[in-house]
């Protein structure tokens, strides 16, 4: 049986009566997160360019976006996916290097909303396209990450999961599904050297291509039956090295959303290792920033390809170069959404301090890559001493987690465009999901929203 | 400068006052062409379920679809993408491995009829188009298409080309536009496995994509500024090898529309040329049929890889075994799209035919490929005589042209849908496209369509 045959079966298999209370409250947890990150982004510039191009286009009003008013399906899942990945708060799976909550939630609240399902059949379908992006993108990882930017590529496969669950698709149909996604996925790094607007297009593209790829299965449309291991397939053509048994091992016996991490800083995940422990620097001691004659940062070299970069000229590659966000931890103790400005990118003892950070492959810390995000920092004074920091995650990991309040006040924070009570009371029905009845209740919140 | 800005500029450049008038009535029948295949596909049922997701995602009545109606420009190039490329009759560009007018001319089409722009806008959008997703084959064929399905991949730049003349893009917003379309490029051969419908989706896919890249840079929306050489761009995640110099050579001084093939007959192209020499024989000898032990068919090792089958079970894959069409066009003696159906698949004497097909490569002809798309054939008699037939070019190569009869003879048979008052006007308009002032007259021709 072919690996897209094992996964119909798996999404087919797997209802809410069979998700354990945990990994339910859990997943309210991830969507409430993705709501933060979308509320956050929906201001920004991009988002809003990519909002005007589905006003441009028309559609019908068949599902609420983050940035106001209704459009179709697919628009939606576009647009409420640009939104949820640009302030860099989106969660993360480190074993797949996914953000899974930018793809998967977005194209499953556009159909849940719009087929008029319930919070129930939202958290089923968000547990299945986590666990089906997971899989696959641990299968490549990490020689697919080289060229191509996981959470786009894999993440489409999770959205036409979560959407085929939605759309109750039969087996044969969720082959053909994952065939149409598999045969969309795209988004490369390249985009990264110019910092430019593909991070946001990445995974709006993945949902919509996943509700795509989901509608036409649907319709009868199909798509090859060994996408992912066939000869000329996802994996051969898109990775030097893969395991196709992480697609298989333990399916439907484990939940891999739980594995799921949180940002808490708004940056880059390959950066936060380093801000943890400058921050925890600041407030262990009382150290006099003058002191500080250079810092070294050793790390794994996947961090260094994504983040290597030493004059960051806009705020968005500030967040994508760790010698900034080390040097702005150390400086302002904190590394939220709030700090990662114009003015700290600018800012002189920012700048100076970025001056003295240098970046490193460490070998052992390397090996233990993706399994640890590791990072080892050394800091010398000029007063001789010598302060040496490690750690192997970065808070929000599952082996350092963060708290349900902790998620509810990052929410909060983030979500400031709504007022308070909209805050609230979004909140409170993610929180209370298994008796929402209709998703419709929970997106108009949204509707006079813009 | 880089490959994208340099590309921009030459777009910026290419006006119709300097296209040569030969390249200006070449281009003319490249869109005949486009529309005949078009017509013919759209009352397929993998068209008809692309042309029903469109509608159940509504969208303003931009552009029309050759399949009826109206919807927004995105979705009419998705659906005038799927529907001319299945009866396997549009254009092929050798040297880049690329059906351009599927993808290019959906998305130009789309964008010159909402635009309310001119036929000599839509011609040069088309030259523009072809050229730049030709250059881009080109320098990735051959190592680019084991896995990619070239046409729709370097087909998302030729359509973001062609919108972004279309829209008045200036320089930077066409490296963005190339950028964002080099990042959505996507479609993998795996399909042809199971003979599935991706390979309707991925030039309307390609279309729709070319068109977002376009209207996303004119909204301000950035992409990688050097998507195709980049680090981690286009050539080094999709092709084993590359030559880059194939995007600039002679740029701008030469027109690669012209290179343009056409296809008589309804199947792959690397079917054609032993189709051609078993007409051949029929047409010059009085073979008798009985007396054939064996066909041997010599040709190039991707020709294999992509139509290899010794037992097609479905009219589209019959259109992708060399070994069925080798011994449909003995049999029949001709290879148009009235011959490639379910009779024709089953019928005995055709089903005993290919039985005697044998394939392999020639290392001589793999040499020359992709320049030349060459093949022996040697057909042994039971009397012991032994015919040999080779031939380096498919008819409709611009070595073994058609001409422009020939191709408006196709048109209107292919174009049978409509009536045959409905052919000859839209032949016309096309056939004097400089003269018309706005494409929505010739795309009123589809208005009532169904």
């Amino acid at each position: 049986m072919g690996l897209s045959k094992k996964l119909a079966s798996y999404i087919i298999d797997t209802n809410y009566d069979n998700i354990p209370e945990e990994v339910v409250e859990f997943t309210k947890l991830c969507i409430l997160d993705y709501f933060g990150s979308a509320i956050a982004g929906s201001t920004k510039a991009p988002v809003k360019m990519v909002h005007d191009f589905a006003v441009e286009m028309g559609g019908e009003p068949q599902a609420t976006l983050v940035t106001g008013g209704k459009t179709s399906v697919a628009q939606a899942a576009l647009v409420n996916g640009a939104a949820s990945h640009i302030v860099e708060l989106d969660d993360i799976h480190k074993a797949s290097i996914i953000h899974a909550a930018t793809v998967v939630v977005p194209a499953a609240l556009a159909v849940a909303e719009w087929k008029k399902l319930s919070g129930k059949d939202l958290i089923t379908a968000v547990v299945i396209g986590y666990e089906v992006c997971y899989r696959i993108g641990e299968a490549v990882t990490p020689s697919h990450y080289y060229y191509w930017h996981n959470t786009a590529t894999c993440g489409t496969f999770g959205a036409a999961a979560a959407v085929s669950k939605l759309l109750e698709l039969h087996e044969e149909q969720i082959v053909h599904a994952l065939g149409s996604a598999g045969t969309q996925a795209a988004g490369l790094w390249e985009f990264i050297e110019d910092g430019a607007m593909s991070k946001q297009l990445h995974p709006g593209k993945a949902a919509m291509n996943g509700v795509i790829s989901g509608l036409l299965a649907q319709k009868g449309f199909t798509g090859a039956s060994e996408i992912l291991e066939g000869d000329r397939g996802f994996f051969r053509a898109m990775s030097e090295s893969f395991d196709e048994s992480k697609v298989t091992n333990n399916l439907g016996k484990e939940f891999k959303i739980m594995e799921n991490g949180f940002k808490i800083h708004a940056s880059c995940r390959h950066t936060h290792h380093a801000m943890d422990l400058m921050i925890d620097l600041r407030n262990e001691s009382d150290l006099s920033l003058d002191l500080v004659e250079s810092i070294k940062v050793k790390t794994y070299q996947v961090a260094l390809n994504i983040t290597d970069n030493d004059s960051p000229e806009t705020e968005y590659a500030s967040k994508f170069s760790l010698q900034y966000c080390t040097a702005l931890a150390l400086v302002k103790g904190e590394g939220g959404l709030d700090v990662f400005n114009q003015e700290n990118l600018w800012n002189e003892d920012v700048r100076n301090m970025m001056g003295k950070v240098e970046v490193e492959v460490d070998p052992d810390i390397d090996d233990n890559y993706p399994e640890k995000w590791g990072v080892k920092v050394e800091v010398s004074l000029s007063n001789g001493e010598k302060i040496t920091k490690q750690t192997d995650y970065p808070k929000g990991d599952t082996e350092n987690p963060v708290t349900e309040i902790e998620l509810q006040n990052k929410f909060l924070k983030l979500a400031k465009k709504l007022s308070i009570n909209e805050r609230e009371r979004l909140s409170a029905y993610v929180l209370r999901l298994g008796d929402i009845e209709k998703i419709e209740k929970i997106m108009s919140v949204f509707i006079k929203v813009r």
